[in-house]
């Protein structure tokens, strides 16, 4: 495939029939190659990757991607938010840009998948371009943002939405968010210029593993997305009263682990109380002080509620906190919480939806329409333009582990109807 | 009270008459300045202290002790096992010796009383006898007993339980136990030499803060020890499936910490399901991998089960077991476990528990017969010899804690109902 691809390469561009691009293909052994070869950055013995936003091995990643961007013909820079963009000039002046891409890195302990098959086929998509010789209207920008992992930081400095104490704030390492940027060539003192507003894009289309089992168990190629669900992320704290556990009776104990044990329960019974395809979760439960002879006197613990409508998932909070905090008085146990983050939905456009399932339809595959559970760039990538986002299967719905697995024929199904979709949006 | 005391105790020895000497008393005034004192040895500035057994403010703490042993006529020494011996010579050659004591080193951010009242009462009552110029028939040994709180260590040297393999091992800080007693003056190359064996002593006594909110609640004088609980340490794994919070549905979790939730209420309510005052508590839970955006693979946590009979703690991990591992099924969740660690339960000795309730009816006190709920170095002293506990107050039950308290007249209290037995011990 990769010599047939070559040779047409070399073919004017004015031998480019209408319906001839339609048959053009990514060349599928190239991006599964470049797949691989991404996955030496940060690799842990064990599998997977540890390629943690701003850390040596995502310094290394991020090189290597900017070099395949060469090679694929992009002129490769990175903004002041530390995002790298590979640009392909378009024809026409006044065309707004088609933005499509992912992020490199990962959470600690993850796979090879998440971002990178979103990053490498966007690349893989431009190279393409190139080999084709293809002369695009819009400028196509090839995206990875930066540090999506732990809180889409690129993108919200993309759209202006990442304040400035939160980049003078220093992490839980230590190290203030300004001197990342800096350390992975980002230039947080002119952070304002990589905001762009309402308008200012044609489009973004992100292709991404679903990290999820629904395509993998019902046997379908491709996902396109309805919109990226809201989260709501509450701290919870349950105070009891520490004691010797040997010498409270039961019947006197303040213990702060047991209301945290019902309200674990609560959650899961109330996010199933209703039809949906609503979740929840208590992710993080740590008790104090935490000894094996101690009563438990404090459970700080989160509480994560996730959904296409933010009124649900207000109104599942309700019932779960009321029923926690009436339980708890039983335990002489009292309960604080905070709204600690906020992610509202965001809805793909759906004339975006359409040209990708275009896309799909004409590449013979199949597909499902369906929400992402999980967050993406994507979702701030919607506040300032028409945004599309592209599913592929994740086997046994496995992420954020080493196991985390998309399939060669998958990645290349995806990255094919990526290009398909750039191309439409690029003609219409 | 001291003056009177000292004018008593220029008194010869011909003039104790047998009834004379159930009038004598501590001095209140001192034990409780001698308890203020040792608190100045690690204190917190929070309050309450952290004199960590084997840390330089232990050290400090166990020089100043050995120093009031002095005052009170005891010749003071260290034991192979770094137990602090103050011995008062007998007056009858075979007589077996009479122990008497408790601890002074606290768990971290511990109180002022826990161990430190039963040791300033013990060389208390010594100060007393040598006051009175008594002329004892046992040899009295006034004892403090090195490294309670990590587990009994100075007792279980003394008893002989203290196995090779254990003194030779690093502990948590990395640092072998060997190298820490000898840092207190002990000698763990003669460790052998600490040992005493069954019928090697005539009883040991120990005055101990109850740690429980009976006696306080109920407003008694003392508490008389029917014999210390046993324990039962279960280290219990729950393992699910790590994925992702946003994209796993509801039906298609294998949540650990759902799991963990129904175990952590199975306990309390098998242990409340029966009469007694057996207790049981989940005191320690780990959540992993312990993000709010990650559903819970694994949970490990503890089972502590305390009751005087062992077939009853048996009985119920029986039935907690057979609950929890039906219900982590239904969550496609497995159960694991391991016993891994036991403390037998220790009776006291009745009659010693009938000579201390004696001195509490002569001093006109209050009190009640209970178990310990805690453990105690007289749980060892109990597999060598008879043995006695005497109990004072916690006020509101609060131990291991800068707010732990016992009211001055509560530890004179204590203290003469061990001056009191100790007298009836050395003479009967």
């Amino acid at each position: 495939m990769l010599r047939s691809c070559s040779a047409l390469a070399t073919l004017p561009f004015a031998r480019q029939g209408a319906q001839n691009w339609k048959a053009w293909r990514v060349n599928g052994a190239r991006v599964n190659k470049h797949l691989v070869d991404l996955s030496r950055f940060g690799a842990n013995p064990q599998g997977g990757v540890s390629r943690v936003a701003f850390s040596d091995a995502d310094i290394a990643g991020r090189r290597f991607v900017m070099d395949l961007m060469k090679e694929a013909g992009l002129t490769a820079s990175i903004d002041p938010a530390g995002n790298i963009f590979g640009v392909r000039a378009g024809s026409q002046g006044s065309a707004l840009p088609i933005l499509f891409g992912s992020h490199i890195d990962s959470v600690p302990e993850g796979g090879n998948f998440d971002g990178d098959v979103g990053s490498c086929s966007a690349v893989e998509v431009a190279h393409t371009l190139a080999e084709r010789g293809y002369h695009n209207r819009h400028p196509l920008h090839v995206v990875i943002w930066c540090d999506e992992e732990s809180g889409l930081t690129g993108s919200r400095g993309f759209i202006g939405d990442l304040p400035t104490d939160e980049i003078e704030r220093p992490g839980r390492d230590g190290v203030v968010l300004a001197e990342k940027i800096r350390r992975i060539g980002g230039d947080p003192a002119r952070i304002v210029e990589a905001r762009h507003g309402p308008g200012s894009i044609a489009a973004y289309v992100e292709l991404h593993i679903e990290q999820g089992a629904i395509l993998d168990e019902r046997g379908i190629n491709i996902g396109i997305v309805e919109g990226i669900v809201g989260i709501h992320h509450y701290d919870v704290t349950l105070r009891g009263f520490a004691n010797h556990a040997g010498t409270t009776p039961m019947d006197r104990r303040q213990n702060a682990m047991l209301a945290a044990a019902e309200l674990v329960l609560i959650v899961d019974r109330v996010v199933r109380s209703v039809e949906g395809r609503q979740v929840g979760t208590v992710g993080r439960l740590l008790v104090k002080p935490g000894a094996p002879n101690v009563i438990p006197g404090q459970v700080d613990l989160t509480v994560e509620l996730r959904d296409l409508s933010t009124e649900k998932i207000e109104r599942l909070w309700t019932q779960i906190h009321s029923e926690a905090l009436a339980t708890a008085k039983q335990y002489g146990v009292t309960l604080d919480y905070t709204l600690q983050h906020v992610n509202p939905p965001a809805l793909s456009t759906p004339a975006v939806r359409q040209v990708i399932a275009d896309a799909v339809h004409d590449l013979g595959l199949s597909s499902l329409s369906m929400p992402s559970g999980a967050g993406h760039d994507a979702q701030d990538l919607a506040r300032i333009g028409p945004m599309g986002m592209i599913f592929v299967p994740s086997v046994k719905g496995i992420s954020h582990s080493p196991l985390e697995l998309t399939r060669p024929d998958d990645v290349t199904n995806g990255a094919n109807v990526l290009l398909q979709t750039v191309l439409r949006l690029d003609q219409t």
